[in-house]
């Protein structure tokens, strides 16, 4: 047998969107380093916020992360920044995923040891947040960010929002949260109307918090150029809760509307499984396993 | 820009399913080689035949394959040679498919460079077949072997099955095929019948040879245990005829007998694009492109 290729993915967010000279310093921790592969990175002026896209070999993936968590500590300063999205930290959030025979646990554990080494080598207090999180309270990121950077020092006297690592926000790099969670697909399905309403009604029927499928969020939103709105969401675990069903439920509830489904897009990188699993189900197909793919297996 | 990885597959045949000894020296051609991955073999007692798999970057996959023929031609003897299944050599067949980065000419390319190596180290004639034929009638595997080891003497006479290299078949290694074709997706939609008639009727309505897909051989076939029939296809070519396109044509064919589509199975290894372009039809997902897969990024 040979050995399985363990890969994670690991997408961070910095709190730097315009000054290009900060951004490729970051970057460059992610580059020539064996083991590492930078897929991908987008950088947003009007949010002012640096998002970058790595997998690789777990342990070659933790050390460029430190690298480049040490680069936005070095570089950016939070108390002159500005931009339209929240922040709370230099690195703001440092999810790590799962992707090809990691297991939840051993991202968790990844993230672990990278909260720990961040706030040693550069003092930066850290929340441990999603699957990674202490308590309950702690998973979700818009409630550990709640009043950004400048709320921060008093937010961490706390008792319930005291960081996991550290005891003071930086007064520069403020504090970051780090955690895993599942790969995110991002999904959003078309109809043929241009009454907002009935999207946020389809969108309030298949999600989540009001009742709907496990693992979704949704909004509706208007795509204003096409005359047409949308169901725009975030499938949090492709595994549990498939595209095919939120995507078959949406029709069936678009119809009480006299409403269609005109189509579909799907936002950024997703994993092969989540298309698999798709083609499977339409397809009927018995005792399918992931290990036909040929990609899957030369990954091995 | 990073250089994006090649990938090739090869599936060679070698006429040996019961002498362990000189399977393991053939599959020893695959092992321990920088830039080749033996991903599956089965060997078959009644049919007396070895099937490998192996992928990798095109020119170590070249050699690995010369070396395995080099050693079929050294230990099998095809004068000493039964098995239920037609051969005309000790290696019997050898495709060479494009999978990453590869083009259909590159994968042509490399099959006559294999093919010279064979014939000038070995003396072993080679017909080029498939998408590297000489021409169109010698394109089908079964025309050319027709007549197998035992005719091939004769038959290489005449000036239609003059091989593309050498002039004499092997004494005791005969002739082989060589080219490159598309990879082939094994699929096969179950009906809920035991009516065979009823299987062998859709499968000529949906198969090339008798006005069906361009890319579909399809026969009828019976699952005595489970008591249905099956429509058995093979897909030459994915990109050309999807899945999801014999899928719901076999479903529309079954319903003039009142029949119905049960499941259906993918038999051994197929490339994730074949299920990705399905699940891109159901899901009608606009402007999609297979760059969007991680695991496709990763293995540029």
């Amino acid at each position: 047998m040979a050995d399985l290729t363990k890969v994670i993915e690991c997408v961070p967010n910095f709190s730097e969107g315009r000054d290009l000279k900060v951004i490729e310093q970051i970057l460059d921790c992610f580059r020539g380093k064996d083991g590492v592969k930078l897929l991908d990175y987008s950088r947003d002026e009007d949010h002012n916020r640096l998002v970058v896209t790595v997998v690789g070999e777990p342990n070659s993936v933790k050390w460029a992360v430190v690298c480049a968590i040490g680069k936005a500590t070095e570089l950016i300063d939070l108390t002159k920044h500005e931009g339209q999205h929240p922040r709370m930290g230099a690195t703001d959030v440092v999810p790590f995923i799962p992707l090809n025979n990691v297991t939840e646990e051993e991202a968790v554990e990844l993230s672990k040891e990278v909260a720990k080494e961040v706030f040693d080598k550069y003092n930066v207090p850290v929340f441990l947040y999603e699957k990674s999180a202490s308590a309950p309270h702690r998973q979700n990121l818009a409630k550990i960010r709640k009043g950004q950077f400048e709320g921060m020092f008093d937010k961490i006297k706390e008792d319930e929002w005291k960081p996991d690592f550290g005891q003071e926000v930086h007064p520069t790099a403020g504090v970051v949260a780090i955690g895993a969670r599942m790969p995110l697909v991002a999904f959003n399905i078309n109809l043929d109307t241009n009454n907002l309403d009935i999207a946020n009604k389809i969108a309030r029927s298949v999600r989540f918090i009001n009742g709907g499928l496990r693992f979704c969020k949704a909004i509706g939103i208007e795509l204003e150029d096409r005359g047409i709105v949308q169901v725009s969401m975030n499938m949090t675990n492709y595994t549990k809760t498939p595209l095919y069903r939120v995507f078959e439920l949406v029709k069936i509830e678009a119809k009480r509307y006299g409403v269609s489904v005109v189509g579909s897009e799907v936002i950024g990188l997703l994993p092969m499984e989540a298309m698999i699993n798709t083609a499977e189900y339409y397809l009927g197909v018995e005792d399918f396993s992931i290990d036909q793919i040929l990609e899957k297996r030369m990954m091995e």
